[in-house]
């Protein structure tokens, strides 16, 4: 059931090359776009002056062959970002449950994203882009609805990038693979899909009547 | 948007005040519990010799005022969680998207916990035990119907754990708290909840007849 080690490589190198179970290595650019693309939250790990590793959740999108991520300007983890220390960003989709005939094969399905590497600073209008580009992945055709940040929001932000030039994917998609001798054991065996989906939205307690009617893009995220 | 910085406190220090939007934090340890059961997956953060941080996906499970965690005994970054290298380990549900009449206020409604340690390894019984407690966090009621773990497959298996003695919590389960004069723009507003369900189960190719009913258990965890 492990899955603690990941991901081999569209820009691999030592760092990145997937060491346990390397046949799940994945090494197209396509691939990572689209497991990304897919990914709605990422966890950010970096190491403090003390050597204090953090793992933060942060919202992202994809950039071509960069990531744009984003977060307090005051906080004190994505200064240390900013000032450029190692970092670690992680996307894990969990596709499943495998279900095997012994703990040992027992397992997930999952398409996991490593990218290791540097972050800079964005601004002026690549800034707003990256801003732009963030709120478009998590909530497809809502930006232009919206009102767009003022000069003292985007004072509050810091938006960070981070290229993908050092990573690695890693995807397992198959059913169980129990020894010969446990296939006969009497138990059921197979694959339990997860899948992520919208609930109905809920209105906010001070909307207008006037615009209580759910814009047609929501329907289409729940499609 | 931002979810860079969460957490305060259940076992609070300095390290884990929650410092970005502090009315978010959390400080009972039921609720502490409760995320963690409700999560499934979890990124360990640790650096390595070099001072690179890595987030790695990892299965867990509570145990008490414990997690544990396993992975590949012979993994470099498990080796060095066993040498007892700082970690976090952090648990993030994402429960929803929070759509404001602003950018800047548009959000997302998540339960994440983080909790900062050292890893400790476990052997013998403790080391079956958070073994079957992971597979049973994962799949309920599944663990008597499987093999057990051999002596070969115990020794290729790290089981780790991380006490619950620094740790935080941060939940937004709160609709767009948008400024005054925001309400007034023509845009719906309001939260669009995401779930994680179970699909139906999909039989292991190698299945046989006369075991292909699918267990009462699996059913349970769709509900």
């Amino acid at each position: 059931m492990s899955m603690e080690a990941m991901l081999a490589n569209p820009g691999s190198t030592e760092r990145t090359r997937v060491r346990r179970i390397p046949e799940l290595a994945v090494t197209d650019r396509s691939t990572l776009h689209q497991v990304l693309d897919a990914g709605l939250l990422g966890h950010l790990a970096l190491a403090d002056e003390t050597g204090q590793p953090y793992a933060l959740p942060v919202a992202y999108a994809r950039d071509g062959e960069s990531l744009v991520m984003h977060g307090s300007a005051a906080s004190r983890l994505f200064r240390l970002c900013a000032a450029g220390t190692p970092v670690c960003f992680t996307v894990t989709l969990l596709d499943g449950l495998v279900l095997a005939r012994s703990a040992f094969e027992s397992s997930m399905n999952y398409r996991s994203v490593m990218v290791l590497g540097h972050c800079t600073v964005l601004h002026g209008k690549s800034k707003e882009l990256g801003l732009r580009l963030i709120t478009e992945h998590l909530m497809p055709e809502r930006w232009d609805e919206i009102r767009k940040p003022s000069a003292q929001e985007l004072r509050a932000t810091a938006v960070l990038e981070l290229p993908l030039d050092e990573c690695s994917v890693k995807i397992n998609a198959d059913g169980p693979d129990d020894d010969a001798e446990d296939v006969a054991l009497p138990v059921w065996a197979g694959r339990v899909p997860l899948v992520r989906q919208c609930g109905d939205p809920v209105p906010a307690t001070d909307l207008k009547p006037e615009y209580a009617r759910i814009p047609d893009y929501i329907h289409r995220w729940k499609a």
